[in-house]
């Protein structure tokens, strides 16, 4: 039960979350102890705990960096003997009398009906919105290592996927490696065991070619078309550190269209607009802005087409970290960018017919700009 | 866009999801459609709308089961023109204004900040308790096959690390493989390796050795060792269906103590037990009360010893199917069990210094017992 400095976001506000911390990135930032079932997370007069059941409590003593681990079980056991209803909040709320707490400070996300029930019980909930620990967007050193350590592992696995591309054979419309059509499947199969190896989890790497990319989260499937765009996105989870990477390379393997060049250029050249304009104080918002102006300028018009959205349809960036997506947002929300968050820069284009193209870094914001930590070359016609 | 029978859980209610269902199996459950942002699912006077945004727009026409796919652009036009705040309940509240619908039936986990704003704009939310949709705790013939395909994989990968533990050889009081020592990290990347082959992810599985085993979540780490029990409990979920599969193993390579082998017949007995008493309309909580009570006449107290919790600390079983984790429950709390519900069968102790034993197998009720989706053999000493 190693102890840590207070994240406490507002002094004087008792902080209260009920969740998962394996789905949970604020209750995991809190409490650094990864848990698969609901526990319940108090910060009040400067000292935090953890109440859990009977299965976690050794783990949990050993693991969370938290001030006191308190079990469930004796309040349970009361609450059963008074013949009363045994949930997580009649739980909890025989603790809190203990402790004489009757306000709380939950995040937006929490559960409707827990508030609803300590609301009944005289509770004063307050909501407050993302992101719950504001310290969370700016990320500590030994955080932006974590980040990079996991985006090291991805680019050698973009190493390796656009290598087995370049390695292929083209024959007709498609493309062979070792004696067989090269399949979506084989090859995000390929990222994902890399990734593994560096116990790195990459649960659905995007490998899409040709239309399919035009779907920017589709997965991709069937074989890989030569001449046409085909976008990698990849963005494993460290299972070490459980901190995120992302990033997203499009690729030709043989001959680009001189459309799917154009589009490679806008989308490299807004990336490079995005760069420049990111730095401490940005608007979010405003880089999104004239992200999507120089896509327009070029003829780049965003338009429903049988049934699709086509163009640039998509945010421009995002915060990573314990969760792959998080504040801030560089999208048409209003947000504004600060020193030491780490952020993904991904534009793109889609026009099915002609092709999908985004190419996405992921980057920490300095006083003055922004240090990109990928390196891996960007090139369309491998 | 494929339509569906309804599956609205309420005649008359309209239901209204708000989430992702990569975390939100009831968003999957009702829509098929497998999205990592957020979406607003609405279930209303018959008609199965999902709104998004432009980014998911086509892959939800191709992809999702519901009638109806709304994007939320326009939506978010109008508001930004009205000067008025762009939030997933105002683009809501515009969209359910033109269908006049002014009462909603929302989960239990519905996040409490969009709950408050939909009733500061008037509307009426209800909650309800898990299960959501009751239905889903039922599953139909071709959920179970999919449960039933992700635990075959499952035996596989457990037959892989029970081979490979013993072939291992022992020297003192460690394992060598492939003369190496032997780790709960390597036989744990082989386990994930061969999952993945089988478009299986195991974020997680356990292979914890000794006193390691006796925190039931423990992830497990370093040398293996020899004459003590060592847990395994796999559970991947495909990524082709996202069912899950839920399996425990407990092994000695090399010769257990007495103590060992009594927990390990307790176990055994006790999940036979369970067994026998599983069928349509039994009582989950009397099924563990008597799992519990067989233990308890075994002399396995329930104790605290230096900081841990010992003896039989967690649930007997859980419902499974598109959470690992799920309704029905088979605890400490009611709950009656039906015909066509798949669980976990999974009692345990744990005892520090002695050892730690859990066996786990996944049944299907039936009308008269339960039918075990597990072959795999359960020995202790390998």
């Amino acid at each position: 039960m190693a102890q840590r400095e207070s994240i406490r976001a507002d002094h004087g506000e008792n902080v209260l979350i009920i969740g998962e911390s394996e789905t949970d990135a604020d209750l995991y930032y809190a409490t650094r102890f990864l848990v698969s079932v609901t526990v319940m997370y108090l910060e009040a007069e400067g000292k935090k705990t953890l109440l859990v059941n009977d299965l976690e409590y050794g783990r949990a003593g050993a693991e969370a960096e938290v001030d006191e681990i308190v079990s469930t079980t004796p309040y349970e056991d009361r609450l059963r003997a008074a013949d009363e209803p045994v949930r997580l909040t009649t739980v909890l709320d025989l603790y809190l009398r203990e402790r004489g707490i009757r306000s709380l400070t939950v995040p937006a996300g929490f559960p409707a009906a827990h508030a609803e029930r300590l609301r009944e019980r005289g509770y004063v909930l307050k909501l407050r919105d993302d992101p719950f620990f504001p310290a969370r967007t700016v990320k500590r050193p030994d955080e932006i290592r974590a980040i990079e350590d996991t985006q090291l592992h991805n680019e050698a696995a973009m190493d390796l996927a656009v290598s087995i591309l370049r390695e292929s054979e083209i024959r007709g419309d498609l493309l062979y490696h070792g004696g067989k059509v090269l399949t979506a499947e084989r090859l995000r199969l390929e990222i994902q065991r890399f990734l593994l190896e560096r116990d790195c989890l990459a649960a659905q790497p995007i490998v899409a070619g040709g239309d399919q990319g035009a779907d920017p989260h589709t997965r991709g499937s069937g074989p890989l078309p030569a001449h046409k765009t085909i976008i990698l996105d990849i963005f494993p989870r460290s299972l070490a550190t459980l901190y995120w990477g992302d990033m997203t390379r499009t690729v030709v393997r043989g001959k680009a269209t001189p459309e799917a060049r154009k589009l490679y250029r806008d989308v490299l050249d807004a990336q490079d607009l995005a760069f420049s304009l990111l730095k401490d104080g940005a608007e979010g918002h405003k880089v999104h802005e004239e992200v999507s102006r120089l896509f327009k300028d070029r003829g780049n018009a965003n338009e429903e087409v049988a049934g699709k959205k086509t163009g640039f349809i998509h945010s421009t960036g995002h915060g990573i970290g314990l969760d792959i997506h998080e504040s801030p947002r560089i999208g048409k929300i209003e947000s504004r960018i600060a020193e030491g968050q780490v952020v993904t820069v991904e534009p793109g284009l889609y026009y099915p017919g002609v092709g999908a193209v985004r190419l996405e870094d992921t980057v920490v914001i300095t006083k003055d700009g922004c240090r990109n930590l990928n390196v891996f070359p960007k090139v369309l016609e491998i």
